[in-house]
């Protein structure tokens, strides 16, 4: 390769490829051409909101007058977002905003140059970055909604499905599909609220900051805010740059959000393989062999058990992004907003494509009740059921159930084999007396239906516990959807009420 | 090195080694003894609360007779915690809790092992951590709050003290000390809440839930929650389990928190720069080196930068410890918890040693004043007086105040020499007329004290936005020692309940 | 918003969105679309070159007829990427290359299908992901090449800059800038050398694995490496699928680089503030603002800070992707490919930037040169001095020149204002007895000329140290670009072998 | 709580707590007694190699006279590594290595004050920290050429032990145990490279860089470096304190191997579980519930899982730390290095646990052969035997076995069932035509053994190609088993050649 010999060859090789002013080729490579792709694809209904905001209140303020206020909306309306949804960086103006002011105030005669009084670029681009921000918190929470409806509708479906619960690999007890998915439920629950928590940290507005100090102008940041949909402004002017949870704790949250949904993938990863056959993966997710038929690779869940580790990992680099970063600096974000874009992208895919694999899955229920009524997993139910009725102590009770399994074990008796003869026999060589109790209750102990339907205790397997479950999952279900349209509603209402003042002003 | 030539030889050599039975050598080296020396030195109060607790429920519920539940209390409280605090992993037992509980079966002739009924290791141990993760952040919150509040106390001691605030580490505007500490004091205050919100979180209670689907046993959780300090149930049994907010939530906002006061220490490593030197860390915090006393190494700011970062790392690494396991899995707690107690040790140490740094910060007011009076950072307000008090155009005046700039730079004139007569000169330079206005509203937004006091937008600069954030921060210094205090109060009464409802039962 | 009321409803709207087919729309817009995308912009040279190189082995093993071969190379040639290069995804095929290989088949009346003995999608298409990491490397190790050879030609033009060193950001001792950059020169190349390290784990063969225990067919594995421009095979067929080296160990070099590069950024940016200006970005790199004509934000600086960290985070996204992912799984890299690329394509910007940055940076030598000449950096050298010419001991003479440096502090002379006279004085304080040494010694020492020269220990400041210094980075660069020719060749001399195989086959 | 009402208040509070001298109490909590501990603990021996590596370089360079050098000696002697090893933090010394330099300075009369000439705390301590990694290094090295040999040995073992493989979760292939070892077992031996790398990257000396530029006496570094056990020293002096790849490149390495070992891990959790069985962990590594003798847990895979995770997030916590640390900075080390020594810690524990998992594993060989027996996992030979022996083209012969196996499906028929006779009449189903060809070689591709033993390619199943990989795996033991021996022998062989100077020195 061809190397600079000297400083100052290197030197007019970079000038000659870069030019000398402002902007340099290489800068305007990384961070203006994409910032312009972005603002042109993402911020256009963001600059105009944010636009019509300030101008309304620097208008009712009276530090701009009606008549000015009148002729920059005329030109804000004259300014047609198509028109930049075409446009590309041409390096004729800084960004794209510098472009649509310039019409502005050519379209004004520089009257257009007052709806930048009290403001500057700092708390203008970073509410752009906020409203951004709380969109694709909103899409995202739309989709959980929708997911979460899903999972408590599987739950319901399920809510009689016996199955044997694995605890460390092991068969364990017998469960209920639908108690293991009103679990999951919840797990979506907590992460719904998780964000909706991080979109009230978000949806707060630094307009009125200008660089970091406010302005010496009577503005209403107040004002501003509410005409922009925000729901409290961030008080501190320096703060009010500084702050980066609309950045941070939305990562942190959208990253817990991806790693909590790849621990129940892993569960179900396992649960299609060809030994478990717990679940199948409907056609539309799975990718067949042309020569082995049978062969039903669930490639849409390794795609997410692979792909919510990626979010988790995309979700941390923009917090890595961040550290060290000084207080109140003001680029930074537009290094790492792509990212953050990214993460909302891939979990918002995922999340469809869980919600759509959810929604097909079929489940074996003579397969799962078949295991459940051949394992053992029932024995803790028969020890207490020895406490209970034949007042036999805890441990003494434990120490013959564990011997009866083992005697099973070597006779390679399932469970459904353990005979009133059997428990007999083996209560006789453990006790060394004659077995003289009814055995109904242990029979009864010994039916994996009896296991869960008697588990009554609060988020049990017991019919009442489960009713409570179902009946709690379809109003978080709903609160969350009742969230959502309050939080929409707000935004419109906004938007209303903006629209109605700017035309208060043009009378 | 000698390695095995066969695989038996491995194998035997393997065996040796390690034992044939249970637990292995390495299991004992990497779990086990490590398990019991943090059981010992963290558990042993929560171990005794659990027991309690849900000692009390079963008698209450009848499924321990008052008798039984009598014996056990009296065993319970004969097995002292300083004892246990004493012993050493030794191989008798699995862990530190089955050695307590044999001396309980012991001294009770058996009616001890009814204490284990309707629970099991999964949510008695899932418990302990969830106890021992809510102290934590109650101790994280405890010296967060003296922070916040030497944070704000030095923002009101700096509420007048001038400065030129850089931003992209260029003088940009005048400020004031104390302003940008408020904005300090809010980063502090919202992980103080974040951190709150992550109690709520942790301080929920699995017990109950046994292995995954509560019990047949007609067991109260609420009641043992209530007993030990939980705020709440989770309800779901198998979520009991598998919930990991407790851990990667926390670990989340720890390391939100960490990020945030990193962003801080980033701009005081540069303030106490020998060419900076607008703080001067106190002698506790320095290292000299013997033969420059004049260099003083601000080795603490240093060490939080990095010590800083670092904790975010180690709350990371918690949360990538759960990624991928499987949800309702019970062992991973195990292998994370010591992490997540050393981010917390670490996390502690830092705010202490901020707290103290900042405590004892020495501000050179003079300098500071000094270069706020000289440098040209105050002039977008000039500009801004000029459209208010000459009514000229926003863009002129801006126009002109950039030449003016570059007039006094050529001739090396710092803010101070420029009179009205230069003022002048260069407005007819610029105008092409003479200057005829009135020079005392632009002398008076050339003085940084003005530019500072006129800004009293919400959040701004001026005495009274000043005092409306002084009195927030107060506020919120108060609210959040109100919120320990009631956490803390939460916990206490939960501890004196459950002794009176011990003493109940034991009449 | 409207969600579904029961489970069979929400079937139905899935099934109803999705189809019921494979494969279903949610998994089409993450992975298949995606991956189509992908394959089209990037993957087509990789596709042609593994088709030609397999079946060039297949026709020389026998395993397919030279007439067959033959028939099937006029169809590999008549299939036109350029034609692929302007489609899109239809859903018609599964990807992209299934609608390649339908055309080869079609247009060979299905003789087409042998292309595919004895290799099956795995080893294929990991190949071509293998071959574009080691793209993606050479592209970045290109840049890397000319940013090192830039790095050292400003150490060159700064071989006699003299300044203050800052340690713990207090001064410290003169140095010299070049000495700073050789130093960072050699960071860049130990990173230039980890990425050709990652090259060479990354261009390893999986080709002939088949799915994962290669075929039965009497395949060259070693051949159609060779023709592919791999340096080797991966030897083991399970490992060849399983073994992610090329994406995480290229990865961590990519990250680490990262690391490395931001932090000599670190320092750039605090050289730059308005009170350090030991460093003046060029034009093209700063922003300035239109009324403060005096501010340069280098805000290239500020992005290359930013974006690196992010660099380092897209890193470590990728391996997050794979924690926990079973070893031999095939479908991970399609999830973490684009991140990869991602932090490539960005750490390639920055490289861009930061070597224009560099290439045009100017340096105030003056300003420097001066606050080396005031400041007491120099007085390690006097206690040295001391020793050497007096034969005092070396504590004393440390003791003695801190209670100089105080004297001097206390009557705020600097450096240049410590005269023979005053230094005598000093003496006669500190040891009770008057000076009666040869100035000069100590004059010399005082000189931060001086100071810098007489270092020639290796790696140290002194006219032959650096002179060895900047021998060897030359070298360095030198070597590097070598490494890169002989990498370029390499798979050059690949092609034109497997042309040249495949003409000797077509006659 | 109780809160500070002034900043004075606070100021005193905090004086009072911390003091007003060097060092400030937090200060002391957070780094310097850690740090006495650390150095107490782990650094003894570095601290000692490095003051007679230096000071034999001083006396043979003539820095430092013969006669003094004999003092330093002998106070060095002298002072006693065991009572050191005693001692605990008291504030009296800033760190462990001045209270024992004072002990030297004091027993040389001030003469060991020279021991301190030309060197730097700066150098001195990174010279320790680096020498530490590569003790580490080495350590970690030792038991994965201990485990690598295990893991080699098992595939020996398992060299003829057929299963079916799993490719995304379904039966595949019939594969050997073996050939999955061989593959892990070239995890193994990359990892061990790596480490090997990062030894070489971290086994160099920063010795005689002094503070930042070397020193003004006439050093040799090259000579300090081979007296230490160094292969080099770092050439550029500030590049000796800046460079950071000892502690960030050795945490990459570290971290891809807890990566890599990790999905080996993913997968045999999956093979522990009930429904797979193929593999039966020993009894020291399983834990039992008293009730269900049949659970066996397999925990420590489970931990392994979850602690090598761990790892992964500990390793890229010490380069989080290190994210725009400045270049050159000299504390930050301490800060991390504690959680470098803890994933180092961990893994090494997690090889041990693994290493003696796996020779102790049980393999029910009957069982996966069954399997493989009974599965279609052959079909892809099939079809490729019928492209060979009946010269029937490759996409027909697929399509008939996909068919066979459909129809053998919907008869339950195994693929023990598949008889001519009902391969016959599939033949004649599909093709419309008799099956007029010899049965033989289908019969023969339908035999696992055959499957896995024709697969004779490079890093195939068969005889040969495994022959090949397991002579390769013992030499890959063998080489790392010999790179570990002339480490560890340059290292004594340093020690020798030092002491042996000494000696010379001290006549």
């Amino acid at each position: 390769m061809e190397l600079a010999k000297t400083y100052s060859e290197a030197r007019e090789k970079a000038f000659a490829a870069e030019g000398r002013g402002y902007p340099g080729a290489a800068l305007v490579r990384m961070i203006l051409e994409p910032g312009f792709r972005h603002a042109r694809d993402r911020l256009l209904p963001h600059i105009r909101a944010i636009n019509e905001a300030h101008l309304v209140m620097l208008a009712e303020q009276g530090i701009v007058s009606r008549e000015d206020a009148r002729r920059i909306f005329q030109a804000i309306d004259a300014v047609r977002d198509e028109d930049y949804r075409a446009k590309n960086y041409t390096g004729a103006f800084e960004d794209l905003y510098f472009e649509m002011e310039d019409e502005i105030i050519r379209r004004t005669d520089g009257v257009g140059g007052n709806l930048h009084l009290a403001r500057s670029r700092n708390d203008m681009c970073v509410a752009w970055a906020h409203m951004e921000v709380r969109g694709e918190i909103l899409s995202l929470l739309e989709r959980l909604a929708a997911f979460q409806n899903t999972v408590r509708l599987f739950a319901v479906e399920h809510r009689e499905t016996l199955y044997v619960i694995h605890t460390h690999t092991q068969h364990a007890q017998p469960g209920l599909l639908g108690h293991y998915f009103l679990g999951m439920a919840d797990v979506v629950d907590r992460n719904a609220r998780r964000l909706q928590r991080a979109y009230r940290a978000a949806n707060v507005s630094p307009m009125g900051a200008a660089a970091v100090t406010t302005s010496g102008f009577p503005v209403s940041r107040a004002r501003v805010a509410e005409l922009a949909g925000f729901d409290a402004v961030i008080e501190n002017a320096y703060d009010a740059i500084g702050n980066c949870d609309y950045l941070t704790e939305t990562a942190a949250a959208l990253g817990l959000c991806a790693l909590d949904l790849g621990r129940v993938v892993t569960d179900l990863v396992v649960w299609a393989t060809d030994e478990m056959r717990m679940i199948r993966v409907a056609d539309g997710y799975i990718s067949t062999s042309s020569i082995m038929p049978q062969k039903r690779n669930p490639i849409a869940l390794e795609h997410l058990r692979s792909s919510l580790s990626l979010v988790k990992g995309l979700a941390d680099a923009v917090q890595t992004g961040y550290v060290k970063s000084p207080y109140g600096d003001i680029s930074d974000w537009e290094d790492v907003e792509g990212t953050l874009g990214a993460a909302f992208d891939r979990l918002d895919q995922c999340v469809q494509l869980f919600d759509a694999v959810l929604a097909t899955l079929d489940v074996d229920r003579a397969l799962l009740a078949q295991r459940a009524r051949e394992s053992f997993s029932v024995v803790t139910e028969i020890a207490d059921e020895m406490v209970r009725s034949y007042r036999i102590p805890f441990r003494k009770a434990h120490h013959f159930v564990a011997r009866l399994v083992r005697l099973a074990d070597e006779r390679q008796y399932n469970l459904l084999a353990v005979s009133r003869e059997f428990f007999a026999e083996a209560y006789e060589t453990v006790f060394g007396e004659p077995f003289a109790f009814d055995f109904e209750p242990i029979r009864r102990a010994m039916d994996p239906d009896h296991f869960v339907a008697c588990r009554e205790a609060t988020g049990g397997t017991g019919p009442n516990a489960m009713a409570a479950m179902i009946a709690g999952a379809e109003r978080k279900v709903a609160e969350n959807a009742a969230w959502l349209d309050q939080a929409r509603r707000a935004l419109s209402d906004a938007d209303i009420q903006r629209k109605a003042a700017v035309r208060g002003i043009m009378g």
